[in-house]
This record gives C-alpha cells, sequence and structure tokens, in this order.
C-alpha cells in the first residue's frame, strides 16, 4: 500500500497525488510511505527512486538495528517501534533526501500514523522539510516508548505494594516476567539512544543548529528511558534476591515448625514406650496414681518444651 | 507565583520589580523566578521572554534527566534536586541569558530560596553576574545532596553496630530498603555528575577560567559523592551477602538442634518398643532388675549420644 | 589444493589457470585459494607471493582471532567462520593486493566454497575487484553466524514452553548447555565484528565511499548478532536463576509434604502409646467405648492436622 | 601549628623563621606547614598568601577525594594519606607555587613528618624546588599504601592455609571483614591513581621530562596497587562462595548422618510394634525362640541398612 | 652473574668480552645480561651505564607492573614471564639503547636463555638490532604463557569429561583451583597486553613499520590469551554454579529417600500402636485372624506408599 503526500512551492499540502504526478509537478518536497509494499511496490523503490541494493535489502528483511547511512544523495534510516502487545522490536526504514522522504513498513504503524497526521494538518507548514519529518517520525516512535516502560514502573510499584496479597511464589514469578520484559525493552532503547547519538555527532548536522535542537530532544527522551530502565533492572535485581530470601525464610520456618511438633512428641513417646514394656517388676506400673503421675510428669515435659520453643520463636512462620 | 531581583547599574538590588518594569529599566542584570507558574505566567515565557519552545516544554513536564542546551542568547539548564523525604528527584529548570536568569520549577524548592536569599543579601553584589546565580543554584542544589548521603551511610553503620539487637531477618529486610535508596540517589547523582561533566567540558566556559573553579567546585564534590553511593553499594551487597549467609545459618542449626533431640530418643523408643513386645519368652522380662538394666542402659546410650553430640557443638545455635 | 579464478581484461572469467599462467597472462586481477596447502604449495606462498613469514606463520598455526594486517602492497585478513557442528572457530586467512586475492585455510570451507561460486557465476564481473571479494567471503563467513544463533534462540524459546514437558532438572542442565554454547560463540563474533570495526575506521578504506557501504553491511549484521547474543545471554541467565529456585521450591514442597505426614501421626502414636502403658490403675482402659473414644479422638486430632496444614497449602507439590 | 623551611639562593636550609622573616629575606624557595592550624593561622592563608577561598574551604573540611586545581600562580593539591588503623582516608592539602610549599592537614601525619625530615636532611639540596617537594610528599604517601595492601594479603594467605584451625564459620567472618577493608582501600587507591594520571597528562607538565619520571614513578606504584587490590577482591568472592558452598555441604552432612540413624531404627521400631500389639492369635509369640528370631531379624535389617549407608558415604561428615 | 655478546661492525657476533672491551672495540651493538647481580655488578648499572636511578630501582625490587619509560638516550622495559610452578610473575628488566641492550633479572630466565642462544646461533645477524632484541625477549616471554593457559583448558576439558569420576564435591573444589589460577594468569596477561598497546602506539615506533608489524605479531598473541582467559573464567562460572546446583540437588534426594523411608513406617508404626493399647474392650484383637488382616493393612498401606512414592520418583538419588 503506498500513501503520499507532496508539499507544493507555495505550501499547500496535496494528498494521494500518484507516483508519475510527483515527479512531473514542481513542489518543494513530498512523502512516499510503503506499507506492507507488494513486489510491484517493492521496484519502484529499485527502478523508480533508484535506492541502493543494501539499503531496499535492509527494507525488505526484519533483522536490522537501528542505524543510519549515508548514500549519495540521501540518509537511510533504519528504526525500531516498540510492539506494545509483544515489546518485540518492529522495524521502520525511511529515506530522507534534498526534497523527499520515502518510509517502509511491513506492518501497520501507529507511530507512523501520529506523524503523518500531525504533517497533514500542521498549519505552519513553511517550516517543514524532509528532516524534520525524520525528527517527527523518531519522535512519535520514542514517545510510544515511555507507556511501556511506565506500565513496567507500575507493576514494579505494585508488586512492591502487593495489595491483591500474593503469595512470595507468584511474585518471584511476576519479578522474573518483568525482568525479561526489561531486558528485551534495553536492547531496542539502547540502540535506538546509539542511533540518535550518531545522529547528532555526524558532521552532516554540524551547520544545523535548529535541527539539531530537535533531535537532541528526542535523545533527552532516549537517555531518560534508558536510565529508567537500567535502574528497573537493578531494582528488580534487588527484589528478586528479596523474594527469593523470603521464601526460603518461610519454608524454612514451616520446616522448622513441624519439626518442633515432632521434637515435642518424641520424649512423650518415649516415657509412654518405657512404661508399656512387660517387665515383671516395674513398681511404678503398680502405683496407685503412677498413670496420672507419668500424665502429669507428660504434661509437664511436653509443656515446659512448648513454652521454651514458643518463646525461641521457633512456632512463627515468617510472612 | 513570580518573584523578580533586580540589579542596577550601580549595583544595588531592586526586589520585586514588575516584568514591565524589568524591561524599562537600565539593570545590570535581573532574576525572575517562577514558582508552579500558572498559564498566564506560562505565556510570559512563550511571548515575554520568546524561550524556545522545547525548552518551555520541558520546564513544564517533570521528566527530564539534568541536562543544558544551548539556544541562541541563552542557555538552558534541567537541574535534579532531592527531595529528602521520598529521594526522589524535584526538577529545577533555568534560563541563563547575559543579563538575566530565569528560573522555573513546579514545586517549592527550599535550594531554590537558599539561592535567592544568598543573593538577596550579597554585599559585593558587583561581583556577581548571571553565571554566578546559576553555580549559586548548582551548588546549593549539590550541598543537599550530602545529608541524604550521610543518613544513608549512618544507617549502615547503625545496621553494622546492631545496638537494638535486630534479629539477621530484620537486619536483611533494611539492609534491602537501605541498596533500594542508593539506587535511586545513584540515578540522581550519576546524572547530575554528568552534566557538570559537561559544563566543564564545554567550549562556552573555555575562557571564564574564574567561573570554572566554582563550577569544578561543585563537580568535585559530585564526583566524591558518586564515589561514595557506589562505594556504599558494594558494601551493603556484602552485608546483604553476609547476612543471608548468617540467617541460612541459623536456621539450620535449629533444625539439627531438633534433629539432634529426636535422633537420641529414637534409639531409647527402639529399646522400649523391644520390651513391649509380647513374646512368651522373653527372659530378661523375668529378671528381679531387669527393668531398672534397661533404664541403666537407655541412660547410657542417651548419656552418651548427648555427650557426643554436644563435643560436636551440634547443639550450639549460630547467633 | 589450490584452485585459481582469473578474470581477463576484457573481463572474462578463467577457471584453473596454472600459477606460472596467472604471472604471463595480463589480468585484470586473479584470485588464488588454497585448501589444506601441502609443503610445495606454502613453499609457494613464501617465494612465489613473497609473502610476509609473520602473516605465512599465522596462516599455518590456529591460534589467530580476526585481525587485519596491513604489509607493503598488500593487506592480510585473519577471520573465523563458524563450525556448526561444534560451534568452534575455523580459520580462514586471506591476502588482498592491488589485483590478487590469495585465500588460506586449513580445513575445507562451505563459506569460502559461496563465495568462489558466487564469483564464478557472476554476470556483472566489470564492477568486481579484490576489495570486493573480501567483502564477499566476510558476508558469506558472517551471514553463516545466524543459523547458528537462531537455533540457539530457538531452543531458549522452547525451554521457555517446554511442551516436551522436561522436569526441571533436565532444563536446567539445558540452559547451561546453552550459555555455554553462548559464551564460546560470543568470543567469535566479538571479535569479528572489533575486525569490521577497525575496516570501517581504517584510513585505507578512508576514500572508498562504495566498498565501505558494503563493509558498513556487514558490520551491521555483527553488531546485531552481537546484541543477540548478549542479551540471550541475561535471558538465560535469569532463566537459570529461576529454575533454580523453582527447583529448589519443588524439593522443599516434597520434603515439606513428608514432613506433614509425620507431624499428623506422631502425636496419634503417642496417644496410642499412652494406652499401651501397662499401668494397673487405668480408669480410660476399663471403660466399655474407651477403645472406640480414643479411636474418635485420634481422628478428631488427625482430621484437624490434616485439614489445618490442607488449608496452609503445605501438602500442595510445587510444578 | 606551623613549621617553616627556608632554603637560601645559596643552598642553605633555615628552620623555622618566622613568616615575617620569610618576607622579607631573598631565599631561592620555602616550605610552611600547617597542622591542624588554629583561627589565627587560617587567616594567614586568607590574607598573607592570599589563597583563593575554594582552596581555603577545601583544606578546612575533610569531605575531598584527591585533585589538583589550577589557580593563577599557584597549584593546589588535595590528596589523601590512610590511616593504618582505621584504613581510613587522612586528608593532606598543598599548594605548590613558583617558590614556595604551602601544606595544611588536620592531623599529625607521619608520612609528611617522613618528608619533611628527608628535605631537612637532604645534602644535594640544590636539586631540589617546590615541584620536588610535591612529589616527595606524594611518594611516602604513596608508600604507606603497601604495608596496608600486604597485611592484607598476608591475611588472605592465612585464611587459605589456616594453619589455625578455623572453623568455616569463622573463615567466612574473616573473609567478609576483609573485603570489606579492600572496598575501603580500593576507593583511596583508585582516586590517588586518578590523581596521578591527571598530573602526568596535564599540560602544565608537558616541558618537565625529569619531573615527569618522578610522578610516574608514583603513578606505577598505584597501578600496581589498584591491581593488587582488585585481583585480591576477586579471590576474595570466589573463596567466600567456597566456604559458603562447604559450610553448607558440611552442615547438610551433618543433618544427613542424624537422620541416617532415625532412619535405621524405624523399620526395627514399627517390628517391636508388630509384636507389642495384643491379639489374641499371633503364632509367632508363642513360639520357644521367636523372640530370639525377631531379635536376629532386627539385627540383620538394621545391619544390612548400616552397611548399606556406609558404604554410599552417608555417614561421612565433610571436613 | 654477567655475560655479554657482541656484535662487530662486520657483524661477526663475539661473546663473553668483558665490559671495558665493549667500551674500548667499536662494535655495531652489544648485549649484556645481570643474572642475580651482585653489589658490583648493580654499580656497574649506576656508574657505567649511568641509568637513571629510578630505573636502577625498579631493577632491584620485585614490586613491579609491565612498563615501559622513555629516558634520554634509552627505553627502560620492565615485563613479566611466568613461573610455570606457581603461576606467579617473574620480573625481567631491560634498557634498549641505539647500540646495546642491558637486561636485568632476579632469578634464572628460560625465556631469557632462549632469546639469548637464538641471538648467538643466527646466521642473519645484519638484519638485528637492540630493538630486535627487544622483541625477542617480549616474544620468547609470551610464548611461554601459551602452555600455562592450554594447561588450564585442558583441566578444564578433563573436568567436564570427568573420565576418573570424581564426585561432584572434588569437582567443585577443582573448579575453584581452575578459577585462582585463571585469576592469577589474567592479571599477567593482561598487563602485558597494556604494555604492548602502549609500545605500539607509541609516537617512538611511528616511523618504524617493520618493527612494528612484529609487535603486532606479539600483540596478537596476547589479546588471544587474554580472550581465551576471559572465556575461560565465564565458563568456569557456570560450571561451578552448575556443580553447586548439582551437589545441592543430590544431598536433597538422599534426604528426600531417608524422609520417605520414614514417612512409610509412621502409619504403620501408628497401626502397631493402636493394637498395642490396652483397652479391656477392643473386638478386632479378638477375631481369629485379627493379627493377620492387620498385617495385611499394613502390607497393602505400605505397599501403596512404596508404589506411589516410587513413580513420584522421590527414591531416585540424582548423579
Ligand atoms: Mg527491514
Ligand atoms: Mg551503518
Ligand atoms: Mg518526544
Ligand atoms: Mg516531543
Ligand atoms: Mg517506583
Ligand atoms: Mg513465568
Ligand atoms: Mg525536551
Ligand atoms: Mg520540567
Ligand atoms: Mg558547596
Ligand atoms: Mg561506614
Ligand atoms: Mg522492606
Ligand atoms: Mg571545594
Ligand atoms: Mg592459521
Ligand atoms: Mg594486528
Ligand atoms: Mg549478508
Ligand atoms: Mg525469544
Ligand atoms: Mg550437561
Ligand atoms: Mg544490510
Ligand atoms: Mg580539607
Ligand atoms: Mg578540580
Ligand atoms: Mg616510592
Ligand atoms: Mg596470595
Ligand atoms: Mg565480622
Ligand atoms: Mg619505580
Ligand atoms: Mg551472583
Ligand atoms: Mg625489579
Ligand atoms: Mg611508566
Ligand atoms: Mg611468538
Ligand atoms: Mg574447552
Ligand atoms: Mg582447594
Ligand atoms: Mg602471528
Amino acid at each position: 500500500m503506498i500513501r503520499t503526500l507532496a508539499v507544493t512551492e507555495d505550501s499547500k499540502i496535496i494528498m494521494n497525488l500518484s507516483i508519475e504526478k510527483l515527479n512531473e509537478m514542481r513542489l518543494k518536497w513530498f512523502w512516499v510511505d510503503f506499507e506492507n509494499p507488494n513486489e510491484e511496490e517493492i521496484s519502484l523503490l529499485e527502478h523508480g527512486f533508484q535506492f541502493h541494493p543494501l539499503a531496499i535489502e535492509d527494507c525488505l528483511y526484519m533483522l536490522q538495528r537501528p542505524k543510519l547511512d549515508y548514500y549519495e544523495g540521501y540518509i537511510f534510516f533504519v528504526v525500531n517501534a516498540l510492539n506494545k502487545e509483544t515489546l518485540e522490536a518492529e522495524e521502520i526504514d525511511f529515506f530522507v533526501g534534498k526534497n523527499y522522504v520515502v518510509s517502509v513498513h511491513l506492518q501497520h504503524s501507529s507511530e507512523m500514523n501520529g506523524a503523518w497526521n500531525k504533517v497533514a494538518e500542521e498549519k505552519k507548514i513553511e517550516n517543514q522539510d524532509p528532516i524534520f519529518i525524520a525528527h517527527l517520525i523518531l519522535d512519535k516512535i520514542t514517545d510510544e516508548y515511555f507507556p511501556a516502560v511506565f506500565q513496567i514502573e507500575n507493576k514494579i510499584d505494585q508488586l512492591e505494594d502487593n495489595e491483591e496479597g500474593y503469595s512470595i511464589r507468584v511474585l518471584i514469578d511476576k519479578v522474573f516476567d518483568i525482568r525479561k520484559d526489561l531486558i528485551k525493552i534495553r536492547r531496542l532503547i539502547n540502540s535506538m539512544r546509539d542511533l540518535l547519538y550518531r545522529i547528532l555527532n555526524s558532521s552532516h548536522l554540524k551547520d544545523f543548529h535548529e535541527q539539531k535542537l530537535y533531535f537532541d530532544d528526542i535523545y533527552d527522551h532516549l537517555l531518560k528511558l534508558s536510565e529508567m530502565v537500567e535502574s528497573n533492572l537493578e531494582i528488580t535485581s534487588d527484589m528478586r534476591d528479596s523474594y527469593l530470601a523470603m521464601n526460603s525464610n518461610r519454608m524454612n520456618s514451616i520446616m522448622m515448625l513441624l519439626t518442633v511438633i515432632t521434637t515435642i512428641f518424641i520424649p512423650l513417646t518415649f516415657i509412654a514406650g518405657i512404661y508399656g514394656m512387660n517387665f515383671r517388676y516395674m513398681p511404678e506400673l503398680e502405683w496407685r496414681y503412677g498413670y496420672f503421675a507419668v500424665l502429669g510428669l507428660m504434661g509437664m515435659i511436653g509443656g515446659i518444651m512448648f513454652i521454651w520453643f514458643k518463646r525461641k520463636g521457633w512456632f512463627d512462620i515468617y510472612k
């Protein structure tokens, strides 16, 4: 699917011109967006725009980390949007020439739509140019990282408060899942951050102070995101260790409780065993209140042990 | 809320001039402080001072890491003060032009007040200028980091001494909490440190040797703070491991004690069981002192086991 | 074994010319591939091509990390292909001169064959030159890293889904094996990545913009591979910790179940012991329904303990 | 307390001249050492030497990491000596001008005394100058780090040999204490190492080849010290893990021994229980040698279990 | 002990000339090797060669990390050979001047002998010069690192295969010992690698392309060694974690087996206890086959528990 947006020399926007028209008309600049291009559309990239085969190859295979390449006459960007469901990277590629932007993405992209609509509805279109479009796409993509990171931070806060009263074992499981998401998202954010760093330090942007400010604004956000993710990874690492320690403590304290119960009855059972022996001559057996005396002894021993263990806190089950 | 401070050409301070007056009068320099600005005040930033929209956006959203941006005619700082209660960052933004400082913060800031009062009460006002105000704000903010870090160091020392006699489990919990605070505070300090590094190595400051000395003084403090936090993180990591090992040892030694008790009675109960059997021909049962002999045997076996286990140290509960 | 490929000045390919012919004929460029060279062939490197003894030494011993050395008149590359079976490095060395490529490898190499065949079958041979051959070899080698990394990622995904229903202990074992492969493969990929970085930043390539694009394309892939491996190492580290925690939980919960059973019967056995005592005067023994009352008491105590432990979840065995 | 040392133009040393005399006389250079200066002496720094207020502030508060600052006309050093008792940093500050050294320290310093005496007793005083004094102070301070690190290495070696026969639990405790000292001392050494690096790479020293050699000699030592500390931290980390594993093994093997004893008696007690039952018709009870047969059976079962467990090594307590 | 080797202007080698002769004769270059020099020989370094006191100090104390210092007229190298027995560093120092090499070592060094003999037996002596001697010494020293690392790799492979059938506890012990050796050897290799890096990037070598190739060859080896050690450290770290997990599993599974045995007998003993009670009215006791019925019941209960636990795999002892 192709859509086009052209800006005439008197700063009017015309939507959905055909490619032929774009070439014929005198335009200030134009933007062509390829969504999941078919074979015919791909050949347009090759023979129409005559982009470099390496760049076209990059457009068609989903195996790129964010990068930018300088070709003669245009710059080629590969960037990663974040799929909010899977937290996987979704690649968006675009070519920025003097008077055009060509964007290519194999799946529907809400970020791209956001940028497209912002341009289509913009009033001060005279201030815009292809570099600004590049900034706009990067800005929309980066803005969409925040909700994902915020959502993870919220999950972490919920785990900490644990108002749902999850058991420690569930908390452990959840913290492992959160860490996996953080590791995934970090790979994305850090490679985008490195890309922005390269853009900002590129000699091509040296003389464009105003543009630099806009890319710098995105770089700020990516730095912030990267630090948030890093810090959350450390916090979850500590949470995990803490939960594991708590869980281990809890299980040990249960085992201790059970063992304490056994330990109280073992000597009592031994005493019962003694008076269950069948020796002919066992004087206690003949006593009138022997039975009650022994019951009393057992109660006393059991009671002392109970109180002693209780005071030691060995009946307490931790959390 | 707005307040103003103006320095006249003959180095007199005038407080709370209106914005209009600031523009009309011939001033050496002036400082406008916006605390939690309302819509009207915000529009002053936009249309009165004509700051760049990106910078104003940064002022209004609390999502910035410390940074500085060079705009035409002014420098824009974003810095983070430390909320002593929550250990969260509180953003303070300020613009430094040739003859003015404009500071913006969404919440009341004691650091900003400190800097403001220091200028208002200063006698040698002729030595001061907008860059010095920037230094003053940064200095006050950085100085307020120390009490927070010292407080954490004190907590660590108290944990180590443990004069309150906390149980190991409480110590473990406390050391996890301290680590979380350290991770939070490190993020703040390190990003401020990086900002100061950027200020010191900025080409804009190249020719200002005297100013550099003042920013360098702040950078020293941030380096020191950063090292203190890093070192405390390592120490608490070791403390945590040590406490976990001690706790595990303690619980294991309790289980061992309980198991030792059981192990002593098990053979005795077995002997009692033997003489509780109902075989017709069991010669020992007929002996006059069989019962006492068996009691004696049991006492001996139990005693030997007790002494042996005692010597091995298996009755000892660790700490 | 030697094979040759020569490109004439009118861009025709001639295969398997003898070394002497290569020297006599006027050629645009030629490529000689040594596979597991015998002594005579090695002496050709020394006296025929007069390569530097250090480079020849590197060709003959399998102890090189990827590197490139600049000798007078030629560049010497050492690169590592990946043996898909063992995940060990297989060294491939090649010399790139102005009008020749000489490649040396001690074992059969499918990557080398792939590059060779691609050149042999190429139609636009006029665009190719020795530097392009170097790119082709590096490209084929790097492409073959992906299946190995993908295979590991698949294994990780399978572990996570665990549709085969492996026990946790088997999962632990498998995750350790995967990590070992990842560590091995990382050494390879990172050293190749560093080599490509050096190639791209070499002053020798400064003026070859088109060539740079091709090496840059390989560098992209190696960066991507390196990040994939790094990220998978972190994910498997978390998986391992998670599995270890789960396994420990599982064993502990079994021990708890067993201990719970014992703990239920211990007091019951104690009661039976009491009524097994042989005291002359034990009133309960005389009661008509004493036996059934005690059985009922035991049932009640056992039942209450069972229900209580059940509710606490102490009978549950985890996963 | 102040002491002075002056070198006349004909290279004679005069001790303890008053400050006024130092200013009046024609001197090659002089050195003033402030130990724990009182208010009057501090005002000398301010109004006598007119040092920068930032530097004087640094002298009076103990919160500096090692650093050097270039002021107009003099260099200001802050360095850290090591308190051998507490392993805490002791700050020493000094100003190095063209013809003077002024040193300030809040506590008695044996390192400073060492440097002072070396100068006072030196015969070839003509080769010395203020920069050499700076080197001398740094050299004495650095030399005093070695005994502390050697002492820690000795402790590590003693732990490894463990000729005192400490229990594993004591060893664990000791290794944790050593690690804490190493972390403390590392902070000190690494910040001194960074300072020396800055001195060596300072543009101010560019033309002083001979002086550079002397500072380089100190830098070598600090690099060596830093590596020793780092390496010892890694070794103690492994020792700690090893001890923890050994301790856990030991306790587990004791629990196993105890459990094995119980496990042997449990079936025997069961058999005794069977023949303690009161069924009217139990043929074995009537047999002549029933009792001895059962005793024999018990002995056999117990014996087999004992031998089997013994062979498995389950009676062995580890270390 | 001193030995000398002189090369005359017509490229003849003369061995063991006296120091005086070396000064008198016209020589292309000479090499003096000091092994464990006595006081007289040391004074030769001082007054004969007039080396810098700092360099001589470095020769006499064994506390140097590898380094090179540029003095006027000569370069001073400190390098570390590896003692194959102890894996400790053995220091070798040498001075390289325009027409001489002076080497100093406090112990016998096979590496130094190897280099010495290689020169003494060399035929193409005209290609050699003092820089080449430096290369030769470094090359011999580096070559001797490989056997040590290979030996460690072999030990790791043997641990993995474990054909000797060591118990897990022994394996754990061995892997800790290997890691300690790796940490030691890494310190050595990495500091030698850094030295070679400094040599290669030194401005002094800028114009010596041929020499650079030779040092580069050594640097390759050190990089390779460094990566091997790093990678082996990671592999052993995983092995250790794996062994610890296996050992813990094994001990837990033994405890489980023992507990399972107890758990089977506990209910049976309880039943025996019931029928050992002395109630007057217990109908089962009167039944003709009551005893056999109860034995059958016990057999059934025991059997069911046995089969159930068996199926659960709780009788299995891991590895
Ligand atoms: Mg693509
Ligand atoms: Mg690229
Ligand atoms: Mg944005
Ligand atoms: Mg934005
Ligand atoms: Mg939070
Ligand atoms: Mg999960
Ligand atoms: Mg912004
Ligand atoms: Mg803001
Ligand atoms: Mg301050
Ligand atoms: Mg402390
Ligand atoms: Mg808490
Ligand atoms: Mg200061
Ligand atoms: Mg080779
Ligand atoms: Mg090389
Ligand atoms: Mg490819
Ligand atoms: Mg996956
Ligand atoms: Mg395996
Ligand atoms: Mg590509
Ligand atoms: Mg001070
Ligand atoms: Mg400084
Ligand atoms: Mg010294
Ligand atoms: Mg040692
Ligand atoms: Mg201690
Ligand atoms: Mg030295
Ligand atoms: Mg760890
Ligand atoms: Mg030495
Ligand atoms: Mg040096
Ligand atoms: Mg070699
Ligand atoms: Mg191996
Ligand atoms: Mg050992
Ligand atoms: Mg080589």
